[in-house]
């Protein structure tokens, strides 16, 4: 079992750098903030004996030797960077539960025969620069690593210059390193662990997501003086697909989602009947033929409900993956942790992309889930309790140690 | 008859202020372009004799001297403050038709027995800073000054500190002005001169408005983790009321107008959940039982389509006046002048709010509508031609020399 107050007590320490407004982070990727955090993550990880290697995107990889030269070893981690207004657990607890197995390891004085290397990804929040899961993106092959240097944030700086700046662009190539395994604990960012009243996640498949940005295009005119049937106002476009949207997801629910988050009305005035709205469609599934069913809805209804009133529908992907499946043997691995320690479990797919999702498409790899209160995430007031972190790193070790094979 | 050139220059030098990116204009109140707009106003106003004051609210009053030193002035005009993507007519040509008015008395060395007053009234469109028509809210007694100072912009600014910021905050008591009677010349911004082939709009009556501002409160969370069961939000709070409104004004048209032309969604991200809308509904009619009917049934209704999808309802009223029927005397003087110079004419009622409705709450008030092309305003696009301009202005200079008496 590895340490709860120790990991509890780490956790908290990293908080403290970046600290939000409300009790939360804003250490956004490539901040001076990120530099702090990724400097005591270096030496908590020198502490332990491991060995640290940094690649081009920034990702960081430190190693804990194994007993056979030849075997592959297995990588365990998430993301140290957070939302502007982010949680202090969301890719923390990832990276310090993997670091606490090497700690729980090294204390116990096993040997695996796998090395073992706890991984910090880059940018998984894509907030700052997007897209999201950025470093884990380029590993894949999924992202063009030149082309995302050249990604920049809303103060016009490039990904590629705040990577110099923070002085942790390092020489390995992005992608050189062959893995035998993957395995990444979050939380689970939504509410069914909780409500279930589960302690573990075992995590068997992600969704896929489709993003969709839309334009309605209306004409812009006088609130008070353009008669009702002279009017063609963009808003009822936004209003029509914001239910279909809806509809649309229901239809597949519990194996869908899908919703509108961001919307931008033009001109934005009390008294002009909007002429243009952008807005963008965020439907996911981790089935493939669920997807392409609520698109192939979506592009065959959509347009209708526009032309209805008498406004224009375009539309273009912004952001797009398939639905990954973990691998079975990793999965059966934290299935068999969380039976072992006897914490209750379920079966769960993940409803946020991880970078995880991305290192899945290369090698074996899976996830491990715990609760967080109310599903709360990407918000400050983001809470876990400590059980619920132990039990999620005691799964962890379990199953890296089974994979590493002692 | 009034110089239509003279005229429709003045009208274009204006325009060069605030130049918006569609050859229309951007010159909100209380910005740089507005102090610029204002001071070739003022030059213009000294060109032509006029004195001028300025009261507390910034509203400009430039004078032609009577020749009874008893007789109470006729005031004409309207304002200068544009849209956001506004055009050049709206306001404008109410302002410098007046203009015109005084400079043809000039030429023709026409004294009048009431004076006459230039009036450039602050702050009508009320985009930047709500509500609309504040300034002559103010004079009439029907907005607070000291409140209205408070209104903040979107930036925070409030409109005491932007007002004296621009120099234009002058030391005369508001409404402390007695008129003899106001009268304003607007474009009609609606389709309905136009589309009968009228020279001229003979306004009765004017609109009134309800400015609903309503909060729709959900629950901010991950779009992909979430549920669709558990979700709360907030955007389709917004979509079913943007039906609501459309529907409950359907129901009433041609005598109601309503829709939703400001939204701001929180916290705009492609892959939260809105937490929050907040939005403004403009309902108008010119017939209060209407207003009323309107009301009451959106009242009912848009709190019971959020409850059902638990979100939560709250609402407040920004902005409201009850339907302005104007003076008798005053319409008749501007249905007699179209009907002396031969322009064909209708009585119409005004679909917007302006200066003139909150005017008439205290003196004898009326206005002169002239067509707009496809009934476009508030929008960069918005065109009006020359003769038609001439044809408002002639008739406001009629209707103002039969009430200011020669
Ligand atoms: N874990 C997480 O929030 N990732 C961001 C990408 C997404 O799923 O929207
Ligand atoms: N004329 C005009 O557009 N006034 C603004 C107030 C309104 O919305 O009617």
């Amino acid at each position: 079992r590895i340490d709860a107050d120790r990991l509890w007590d780490s956790i908290h320490e990293m908080a403290e750098i970046g600290l939000g407004v409300a009790g939360g982070n804003n250490r956004q990727t490539l901040t001076d903030d990120d530099a702090k955090g990724r400097a005591l993550f270096q030496r908590w990880c020198k502490d332990a004996g491991l060995t640290i290697g940094v690649d081009q995107m920034g990702t960081m990889f430190a190693m804990r030797a194994g007993t056979d030269p030849d075997a592959l070893p297995v990588y365990v981690g998430s993301h140290l960077d957070t939302q502007p207004t982010g949680g202090r657990y969301d890719g923390v607890l990832g990276v310090l539960g993997a670091l606490e197995v090497v700690r729980t390891l090294n204390d116990l004085n096993i040997q695996t025969r796998h090395p073992i290397v706890v991984t910090n990804w880059t940018n998984e929040e894509g907030t700052r620069f997007a897209p999201a899961m950025m470093a884990s993106g380029v590993f894949a092959g999924v992202l063009d690593m030149e082309d995302v240097y050249q990604h920049t944030d809303a103060q016009g700086k490039t990904f590629g210059e705040e990577l110099e700046r923070i002085g942790w662009k390092g020489d390995e190539e992005v992608g050189a390193r062959k893995m035998h395994a993957f395995f990444e604990l979050h939380i689970e960012q939504g509410p069914i662990l909780e409500a279930e009243g589960k302690d573990i996640g075992v995590v068997t498949h992600g969704q896929g997501l489709r993003w969709i940005q839309c334009t309605v295009t209306g004409k812009e005119s006088h609130t008070g003086s353009t008669p009702m049937p002279m009017r063609k106002n963009a808003g009822r476009g936004l209003a029509r697909i914001t239910e279909l949207v809806h509809e649309i997801a229901m239809k597949h629910q519990p194996n869908a989602v899908g919703a509108i988050g961001h919307v931008d009305v033009y001109p934005n005035s009390r008294n002009i009947i909007p002429g243009k709205v952008v807005f963008t469609v965020d439907f996911r599934s981790h089935l493939m033929e669920i997807i392409e069913a609520m698109l192939g809805e979506f592009y065959e209804k959509a347009p209708k409900l526009c032309e209805e009133i008498g406004v224009q529908f375009e539309s273009e992907v912004v952001g797009q993956f398939d639905p990954p499946a973990f691998d079975e043997d990793c999965v059966a691995a934290i299935r068999n942790a969380a039976e072992t320690l006897g914490y209750s479990h379920r079966d769960i797919v993940s409803g946020a992309g991880h970078d995880a999702c991305w290192v899945n498409k290369l090698y074996p790899t899976a996830m491990v889930m715990c609760p967080c209160v109310d599903g709360l995430s990407h918000n400050e007031a983001e809470e876990i309790s400590k059980e619920w972190a132990q039990a999620g790193a005691d799964v962890l070790l379990h199953a890296v140690v089974e994979t590493a094979e002692v």
